[in-house]
């Protein structure tokens, strides 16, 4: 026999237990609840994708060094998706002639990424991926910073747990224009600015790049774009939102607003929410540029944040099924499943417990599960085809054929 | 700029655009609520596993041939899982002195396959896998055929539109052993067997392995582990249920009952579902051996089937908002979005036609997206602060403030 295998997963994956796996599906049904009461509707996609989707658009640190890219036996070269937003861009080009714009979709993919595993950053994690196409207009900017906001809020965060940051790239552009910066200018500012949290010479580096002195304002005008948002938020009641002229995030396809949500405990200094406006990704796929905005929030920082906050409700645990069925003996295991079938058949859950443990364990099992019935099936039962159904919380109990017992219950 | 790019999928995967996910989703969530109901927990893993969990176990054929493995940056192979079988022994494996057995649990993982694509098989499928772990009463496979079969009329398929088709392999082994083979005589047998539907010529190529005629017989003995699977599961009105001598299933970690479930339409003709037990892969990782019995069903085959049988409810759809706000001009798109906010925040999913499309072109989309009332933003409404809303189905209105109308909906 070969040497034992490794019972760990993969290096910088996860193993989903039922009891992480029903924590998962909180985040995702929260997640999937909230984008659908903004209208947005969900789609999906594989994690394969070929590895030129994204050499032109997505920030090159990513494609060179922290992609799963691999040559598949068709001499292919394929990556596992390490974002979303090509992929959704990719399918709006591809039935841009039979959608009605704006399109509001969302997506709840797993994503990959090569790198060193540490807090809030893994190999895998799921993120959630909202976008609207087709929408110019800047309130469609305000809604997307809104829904970001209602994501955090649906899992009982306070405003005060967190802050959003906007910036706007088109305004970045124009102060390097008027700068008379070249694009290469533009773009080594652009990484600068976007290093400036880890760095302690911004000022000395900014000047390198720009040949002179080089400060950002630090208010936006009055009358800009981002003026506007701002304002509009406030309307809509979402004032924990600051200016923040040094956010630029990382990828190169954004071309106006962006954003990002932080975490206002020092537990956690990741961006937990990020997004933007990019203008012209559907190009790429040849026809007229769609708009659209959209952002990407990963499930590692989201379960970071729920728990320094508080917000995972102590009642998520596994869906223990309604009623245990406990035969006395194995003789008795097979009119276990024909009663479980029985119950089943009236849309209860059930479930019989067919292992050789003593009738105590069995019962106190069915108790720490969660179940709400127990039914044991023994010798008298079966002869008088009389059951009794203990309801745990209250120790009531009812005696009756199975048909009695079954719609007793419903 | 460089070339267009392609908007299709990667070769062999699909897009899923809202409304084909609508039907992805309804097939997920009957396949969890069926699980679920038989007491099934959900765990899930990552889909990249170390190449050498399915070396010794998993069919040669899958292995060498048509799995998608590759050498990360860290020089070690990983293989995009090819099944879910040998994930879920190492998870049950790893924590297998915190568990309780038998142990339930289901998923629903995406695997991945490198073959020609043709009907019923692409390269990236979904496929809902239960397991029972730590049960080796007969009344365990009963159970798990029972599941199978009760997947499949969760959907309303009635018994005659498939077949179960159930075999043993430890009674095909003590045949084998009977016969004096050795224990390659054996394994080239079963290879013949798994092929013994597309062959015409099985006779003359079992005579070659066997060194002399050989046959199976065409039943099962009366005091056998099948007989009794078998009339237990008719115990549970399960009877469309046949012997299958010839069904032995790719996978050699199979050591007891396997089965398949074919469609009884000749639409389709490969398995719908498939599987078996085993009682021994979790000996890979070490320890004692716990006994298992599992079975997969891929989405693909699902649909076909529910395609060919027209048990897709026509109702299932992309779900779309309560309601939909129409700002007659631009200049009403925030308070369009302000007024959303407050029907969303007493659970109404609500949308704001953001578009510059003509107003009776909005009131037609939201109609046929299945909204069920519309409420119209002009200057009238503003000034006045009251509102109209209006219900699609009956055209009955009501006017009032928005607290009046959100209130009025719930």
């Amino acid at each position: 026999m070969a040497n034992k295998l490794s019972t760990e997963a993969y290096k910088g994956t996860r193993d989903f237990y039922p009891q992480e796996m029903a924590v998962q599906r909180y985040i995702f049904d929260t997640w999937a609840k909230t984008a659908e009461s903004f209208g947005f509707e969900r789609y999906d996609a594989s994690l394969l994708e070929p590895a030129e989707l994204y050499r032109s658009k997505t920030s090159e640190e990513i494609v060179n060094e922290q992609t799963y890219t691999f040559t598949d036996r068709g001499d292919r070269e394929v990556t596992l998706r390490p974002e979303m937003t090509p992929t959704v861009a990719r399918m709006v080009a591809g039935k841009r002639r039979d959608l009605t714009f704006p399109v509001r979709w969302y997506s709840i993919p797993n994503l990959f990424r090569y790198e060193r595993p540490q807090r809030g950053r893994l190999r895998e994690h799921w993120q959630l991926n909202c976008d609207m196409f087709g929408a110019d207009t800047y309130v469609a900017d305000i809604e997307m910073i809104a829904l970001a906001s209602k994501v955090l809020t649906s899992f009982g965060a306070s405003p005060d747990m967190f802050q959003i940051r906007i910036n706007d790239r088109a305004w970045l552009n124009k102060i390097f224009k008027d700068e008379g910066f070249t694009s290469e200018q533009g773009a080594a500012m652009l990484a600068l600015l976007d290093r400036k949290e880890k760095i302690t010479n911004f000022s000395e580096e900014a000047e390198k790049i720009a040949g002179k002195k080089f400060t950002l304002p630090e208010s936006f005008e009055v009358q800009s774009h981002l003026a506007q948002v701002v304002t509009g938020l406030a309307e809509l009641g979402i004032t924990n939102v600051v200016f923040s002229p040094s956010t630029v995030r990382g990828f190169t396809y954004y071309t106006g607003v962006i954003f990002e949500i932080f975490d206002t405990s020092k537990a956690n200094n990741r961006s937990l929410l990020g997004g933007g406006r990019y203008d012209n990704l559907t190009a790429l796929f040849g026809g007229d540029a769609i708009t659209g905005i959209g952002f990407g929030m990963g499930d590692v920082t989201m379960k970071d944040f729920l728990e320094t906050h508080k917000l995972i409700p102590k009642n998520i645990s596994v869906t223990a099924p309604t009623l245990a069925i406990i035969p006395m003996q194995e003789s008795f295991f097979l009119d276990g499943q024909k009663i479980a079938e029985q119950f089943r058949n009236e849309g209860i859950s059930t479930f019989v417990d067919i292992s050789d443990r003593k009738i105590g364990k069995k019962l106190a099992t069915a108790s720490e599960a969660g179940s709400a019935y127990v039914l044991v099936v023994g010798e008298d039962e079966i002869v008088s085809q009389k059951f009794t159904l203990k309801k745990l919380a209250t120790k009531s109990e009812k005696t009756g054929t199975i048909t009695e017992l079954a719609n007793s219950l419903l």
